[in-house]
């Protein structure tokens, strides 16, 4: 299991294609990078440098639509990750 | 439903062209991306380094002119619609 | 009616050659962008990572000179004007 | 009139060669931009994030040695100005 | 023995093809630069401008996942090492 | 005379080859900008953000070596100057 | 003797090759900068927004691994040094 540290997200990715996230249809450009992903581990929040922990709004199970470029591609137990920032984060489908 | 993060924005897009807005008329050069639209949804507000979060100006219903380059282009259920941060929003048309 | 947010101003700018504001005349190289204008709105001004608004110097009804390379210029009503910052302005014509 | 904004000074800068200030040569190589004027007019100060207002050190009536590629070239009734910040001042020729 | 300062850690990489950790497999192109590894030192945690330390959330031991560029390779006693800061742990796998 | 502002240092600058400082020998690679020379004027230190002056350590008369390509070069009655910043400053040879 | 300003460190660097330092052998390829050096002296710490110095961790007759493309070489009395600040330095050698 991975926890992650800080702000970070660890976030399994759809195929390109067109996503059913709870009735909501997300286009998603093929020769893209995936934008939407589910949340399977989050961090305890970035520290600031007063030293205080900025609590998560995401939290795992959460679906998110993420910016474009966001992110970097790892891969645990053969499955397609990918390792965010929240900050990369534009919103939680519901 | 999309339910944006801290200080993001969702704003359905109008094409290129003129836009009336109240009365307003706004002049969109065709070949450029368009510069308003209508908030769709808004998030909660940027959470500072104080842990302190910053209330949000703008709120869903709002007619918003924003930097011309500014956002990044997402469908969702086929609607054409941009993720912004508030701080590209240029003024509330009303 | 434009109502501009944080820091923001919308200026309506005179075409190149000579302004005379105020018996003030103000030398505009033609193939350079406007440096003045009239503040048609100010917003209410930028708020600080503690959470404070920083009240506007620049209002409405005064003409600024500006840098020259600053703001986006967009066009309501038919009218030529000019998307800044308040940092983007160098002094008030009185 | 031109009221300067923040911590922005307007200075009236000497052709190139040499300048006398106060008994002082300043020596200007010509194809430079000028590196010294005298300050026509400054602005409050700049206001911090805290909302303090940093009082300004130079005042009009000071000549003013500042950095070589400081500033912007404006012209006001005729007169050669620079508007420069006060950050890029040097020092203060007496 | 080499003591890391601020928020530096000292980590032993494995070679690129899979890793067993803790019954997890990561997969690491041959070709990329390692992306996880053991923890052999860890510093105290970064000084703020505050003068306060933020203590450490990795020590000595801790297997993690890091960016997969972060980090300066450096040799001691023929082992192979790498200078990372603690910002370029993604995660600790468990 | 030339009162510095803020953080500023003016120096007078030996020419390339070798100094002698206090016993201490200085090489100077003959191509390259000076990288030591004698404090003639130092500024009252630079104001904070929160309206604090940081007291400068460098006082005039100090020899200083200072980062290679620091500075601007200035000439003032004749005189090779530089005008540095405090932070250029590697340190004091006494 | 040169007094180092702020968290400067001055190093004495040893030549590519191998360095055993307290046992420990590390490897320094021929062709790239030094990475390991002696303190010959330390700076009093930097200064904070704040106004605090933040103590310094390393102390002269320390022994220091830091990044490879940091510092600044200068010759002094002919010794090889080399200029640094604190937050080059991997960790200390014991």
């Amino acid at each position: 299991m991975l926890k992650p540290l800080s702000d970070r997200l660890i976030v399994s990715v759809e195929e390109a294609g067109e996503q059913q996230v709870g009735g909501i249809v997300i286009a998603q450009a093929a020769q893209e990078k995936p934008v939407t992903g589910k949340v399977v581990a989050a961090g305890p929040g970035r520290v600031t440098d007063a030293g205080q922990t900025i609590a998560m709004t995401v939290k795992a199970g959460d679906t998110v639509l993420f910016d474009k470029f966001a992110g970097q591609a790892i891969e645990i137990d053969g499955q397609n990750l990918l390792a965010l920032h929240e900050k990369d984060v534009i919103g939680v489908l519901a």
